[in-house]
């Protein structure tokens, strides 16, 4: 608490800058116009966005060309080979005598959902709460309608921080700075992608087909979440990831647990048995290999780390957790590491369904997240010569009845398509430090500069194929329940979002 | 094999006993009667029959009120004290001189089931299929205007086999005997129960407010299925059974699994841990004392078990497994112990739903089976003390702030209502050898006598309150599906059925 007291004083003593007199503008370029803004934001959440409900995703591109085409910068869809794959949505804006060029990126896809699991409303039918569900915040109604928007309130709806809020706020730091008349300071390019939730499959043809148009000093990608204490920052790299479904089976039609338990398999049992050995009580992976890989971070990253807001003790309170996974070792250092996370898993029936019978499968979903060293197709070999030593035969479809009378247990695993490599961007080039410097300059509290985000962007998608970096600059609050059911964004972080990009677009290179 | 040709040839060697004619004149009986049978066991079976579906249950229990007042049996409902329980259905017939009364047991409803996970048709809208779905059977319409009904057909509906086949056999059997003028030898009651699927949490209050009324000198419960050799068998006994709820906590809300992935505990992960701590890999139950109680089983039980077809290798293959739980131990010796079976778990979604996300829950619904000598509420005990040894603090409620700040693992156990305890009734009883003899002279083969059922009847309830004993006498094909999607019934298995009960309805006492 002293600490932050310390940076706010140091703070008010910087003079009044170019960048905050931008800021002042953009602020109040927001101010006014917050019912417009917000009403063209939910007309878009509005729209179902799953990257392969194909028809609604060309609704959600044809929107975004006419939000861009309004503001001039003469967009275009980029369709990828592959037929009905979501397209990805191009604009661009030349600055007079700028001699850098930015790629602004964003997805305007989601993850899928289940409507049943909302609390009270649909997810593509945003609504304003007063406060978060778990405050007690209570739906709002006709608030578009009256003035006075409070910016505790919450948008929920499927992407209204992942990643729907990107495209907005983009958009409008770009319609704040060029109605205020302030200078653009590196010629802008723009990219909207449509399947970033399904591990972007057609984000490379995209690139290899249009190289030249999508070439740029940096790439900026507004997603994911600000730091947990709210301050900004910049991420230089992402986890890379890939999803693996993995099935065990028990005898091939579903036995009464009486008359067959204790003697037939019980596919539930042999899936909990196996999962259980991938992991210690810790939360440490015990699959062999699995940490071998990675590559250590530099003096620069390490000290971003130890300069990072200490903020696991407040997190544990808010989420209700007393005992964390890694050893006592901080998040901020444990993203840093390879991680594995049962997404789901199932068997049989739970609740009012549930009978007593032995089920036929059990059925896990896996998330290996991946950073900087590891290679995604090595990693799932890893997984599978693991699940091989527990003595199972490992195949990748429903076991033939051949294989069932010669194994005695069958594991099937198939890696879903789209994994990908982490990636991680050198904090010390002068673009890294130039866009630390601009989301700096429209903060009062030092920001968080973190080596690797958590989560996972197809970045080396892109630095394989383009004479680019990468740098993430997210905007949403951290508690917007990203990918689950109930996603809020709170509007101080759209309105932050806002300026934080006005202030890349327009801050000193 | 040899065994069996043995066993044909010994049979064929037994001169025409009165048996034998009964037996010929109630098949005679059913042959003309087919298409009249089958319509009114499709009229019952369309009705559905989950237990807590008040309006349907009452629907069922109209209805074998009326097919009792046909046969002349004197129905009456049995209405348990709590309003809304679904009621028992009881007849009766006075047989001329007889000194012994036989209650003749079978329940009307059936397992929930979810009508998404059948093939092909509705679980209340029976069809008849030319043989098992596995083996390629068709859907037949039309059968019941035709003639000529090929017993290996099967009728594919909830209850099916369990237990609505017992309802019919039971009544087709008295309707037989009747027709065809062969005097029954016992006087006899009948009681079909509405709610056996969901632990018969009323049938004790029934008995008690009809203790008069149910007394007899042996229940005879018509339930599950026969011998896996197809084989027919008398049962001395049955498992108890309880259920258990169990739930562990992560975060109170769905955390990305790639920011928060290796620091936030993972339910799922924690649920397979505790789970595998269960039972080790041969299936073993390893938590303490859990076969502690197991009462022995006489030499009479021992010499019946040992004497019994081995079947487990053909099973084996059937169910296309080639591994057992139990080290090696065959299955009729093993439904003697208790067990404990997972009937299904679930944390987050898998399949298409599956999201990159920590869930906030994992749920698991455990089944134990008890054996004569266990307490039900003490094994659950057990399973409550092994979940503490784990590190678990356990509660009946979802956790509160306070107890997720204090204990670092929470699990939720919550065993539900209804659980009850083994039973079995001594082979060497002469009214036991009087139902084994009546069986037995309607089988070629020699019948399979099983001191315990692997499934679970409330025969403690019974027990417990009249001076009576119990025995089942099961009719359903082993391969029926009880309790899971696709139950089933083979024609000739309802053949055999009726015959089975006219042969204990008049046999010598």
């Amino acid at each position: 608490m002293l600490r932050y007291a310390f940076v706010v004083l140091f703070i008010t003593a910087i003079p009044v800058t170019l960048q905050n007199i931008t800021q002042q503008k953009v602020r109040s370029y927001r101010r006014t116009n917050e019912q417009k803004i917000l009403k063209e934001f939910t007309t878009l959440l509005a729209i179902p966005n799953i990257a392969r409900d194909t028809e609604n995703i060309r609704r959600n591109a044809a929107f975004i060309v006419d939000m861009m085409a309004q503001r001039g910068l003469n967009p275009r869809l980029l369709e990828p080979k592959t037929p009905g794959a979501p397209p990805a949505v191009y604009g661009e804006w030349k600055a007079p005598g700028a001699t850098r060029t930015l790629m602004l990126y964003a997805h305007y896809d989601g993850q899928p959902t289940d409507p049943k699991q909302w609390t009270g409303t649909e997810p593509w039918q945003p609504v304003f709460r007063s406060a978060p569900i778990e405050a007690g915040g209570q739906i709002l109604s006709g608030v578009l309608d009256k003035g006075d928007l409070n910016p505790e309130w919450r948008i929920y709806s499927r992407s209204a921080s992942d990643d729907k809020a990107g495209v907005m706020a983009i958009l409008t730091a770009f319609d704040a700075l060029k109605s205020s008349g302030v200078a653009f300071t590196s010629n802008l390019k723009f990219i909207f992608e449509g399947e970033e939730e399904a591990d972007s499959p057609h984000l490379g043809e995209i690139i290899d087909l249009n190289k030249q148009l999508l070439e740029a000093d940096a790439w900026i990608i507004c997603d994911g979440p600000v730091h947990q204490s709210g301050v900004k920052q910049v991420v230089f790299g992402a986890r890379g990831d890939v999803n693996v479904d993995l099935t065990v089976y028990g005898a091939k039609r579903p036995l009464h647990s009486g008359h067959y338990g204790n003697w037939s398999p019980n596919p539930a049992m042999i899936l909990a048995h196996l999962l259980a050995s991938m992991k210690d009580e810790n939360g440490r992976v015990t699959i062999d290999g699995w940490y071998d890989d990675v590559e250590p971070l530099g003096e620069l990253e390490r000290q971003a780390i130890a300069e990072s807001p200490k903020y696991d003790e407040e997190l544990k309170k808010q989420l209700g957790i007393s005992r964390t996974e890694g050893s006592g070792h901080l998040l901020m250092e444990l993203i840093n590491a390879p991680s594995l996370n049962i997404n789901g898993f199932s068997s049989g029936d739970v609740g009012a369904l549930a009978r007593n019978v032995i089920p036929t499968t059990a059925t896990a979903v896996l998330d290996l997240r991946l950073v900087k060293g590891n290679d995604h197709k090595r990693q799932v070999q890893r997984l599978i010569e693991h699940i091989r030593k527990q003595g199972f035969f490992v195949t990748d479809h429903d076991p033939s009845d051949g294989e069932r009378a010669q194994h005695g247990l069958i594991a099937r695993v198939n890696a879903r398509a789209g994994g990908y490599n982490a990636e991680r961007t050198r904090m010390d080039l002068p673009i890294a430090q130039a866009i630390v410097n601009a989301v700096q300059s429209t903060s009062a509290d030092k920001i968080v500069k973190m080596p690797t985000f958590g989560g996972s962007l197809p970045l080396s998608v892109i630095s394989d194929r383009l004479q680019t970096v990468t740098m993430t600059v997210p905007i949403a609050n951290y508690d917007n329940n990203q990918h689950a059911e109930n996603e809020n964004l709170r509007l101080q972080n759209l309105w932050d979002g806002i300026e934080t990009f006005a202030a890349i677009m327009s801050g000193k290179f």
